[in-house]
């Protein structure tokens, strides 16, 4: 369109001219043809960074697992399913990335074989070893070079604490932390309202508000932060 | 609205007066507060029989999983989301409906506890113990007066012999049977193509048409049936 037309020849706006790479949406791990194990992830909180990515500029890959929305305008959109496949399209992507934003809710764990035919009920119980899945934002951390790399964190309970963990252990530049048991918080709201945690620097709240809006202000956050380390 | 009320006053239509329950959708089967077992149900068949239904004068409640859709208008709705709320809501308006249409996707298998807060991931594999949840089809199959009621078998293999023994096993009227591994039917498509077997007669074939069609030539097929029996 001739606004996104705009846009990418705005040179003026931060995020000119840069990748960024934004997943979104809970994975599905299959058990069959018909049942799989995901959460509860409805993908708008990712959806809304890529669209404030591409306001500032930025060229913005969507890697996106199955969620109920359109796709945003003026975005690549990467269908992907599984964990396994979001951690492919991410790879092949990540060299050439300036951010990468980790929205999505990766499922831990998947099952190891995946039947060729819907499973038949039996009369006992149904037996299910799960393997843990790869752990794609240590990966992305481990091989971390230019990227400003942020992770979220959801959790329960503990939140800070589990969020302060994930921001080292997995060598992010930003944890966005929300406590999904909160109401209107996280998890197919249309609100949010998060924690920011980076290294060196005191946990900035930001209240609730819209998704859209929570993801114009992450961005502002990233980019003061880029800022200050150039 | 005034198309509704025009609906519910034409005692001419077949369904006129009579209460339909349909179920619709994939129910989720909780692990913890963030993560469910679930099945690629879209909703989209048990939506269209709603409105197909309402269309031909009937009381329509929809009993729904969570899915993507809009309500559909002039029908009641009932949201719940594992199969133990299903049957809940089932049972309590079952001896009222003239007509049930299991049109859900309705999971075998739920954890037997649910965790309080998010299962942390461990470095080792994840042991999961499913039990089976009860058999909703075969309680109102073995409760049946006055009800016709239709059940749905989507498989990827064997698809008749398995539809033919759930007619028989489940005491339904009518099965609507699906190969979900075929191109644009079943799960998640805005096509199917169905197989109708009821017993004492010959399975008829609907091929490949909008779930819109299928969902009046369904209830077309029903109501011949249920003509013949009174």
């Amino acid at each position: 369109t001739v606004n996104d037309q705009l846009i990418a020849a705005d040179t003026s706006l931060p995020l000119h001219g840069q990748s960024v790479l934004v997943t979104a949406g809970g994975t599905r791990e299959r058990l069959d043809p018909v049942r799989y194990l995901t959460n509860n992830s409805s993908g708008k909180m990712g959806y809304a960074l890529a669209t404030a990515a591409r306001k500032l500029g930025a060229k913005v890959t969507l890697i996106s697992a199955p969620t109920a929305l359109p796709q945003p305008a003026g975005v690549a959109y990467v269908a992907v399913d599984s964990a396994a496949t979001m951690r492919t399209a991410l790879l092949a992507r990540y060299a050439d990335a300036q951010m990468v934003i980790m929205a999505a809710a990766v499922a831990d764990f998947r099952s190891p074989t995946v039947a060729a035919n819907k499973i038949k009920k039996t009369a006992t119980d149904y037996q299910l070893t799960l393997t843990k899945n790869p752990d794609i934002l240590a990966e992305l951390g481990q091989q971390k070079h230019h990227q400003f790399l942020i992770g979220f964190a959801a959790e329960t309970q503990n939140l800070l604490t589990y969020a302060q963990q994930k921001l080292t252990s997995k060598h992010a530049d930003m944890i966005v932390a929300n406590d999904v048991s909160s109401p209107q918080v996280g998890f197919d709201h249309d609100t949010n309202a998060v924690t920011i945690l980076q290294s060196n620097q005191a946990p900035q709240q930001l209240p609730l508000a819209s998704k859209e809006v929570i993801a114009q202000q992450i961005l502002q956050v990233a980019l003061a932060t880029r800022k200050l380390q150039a």
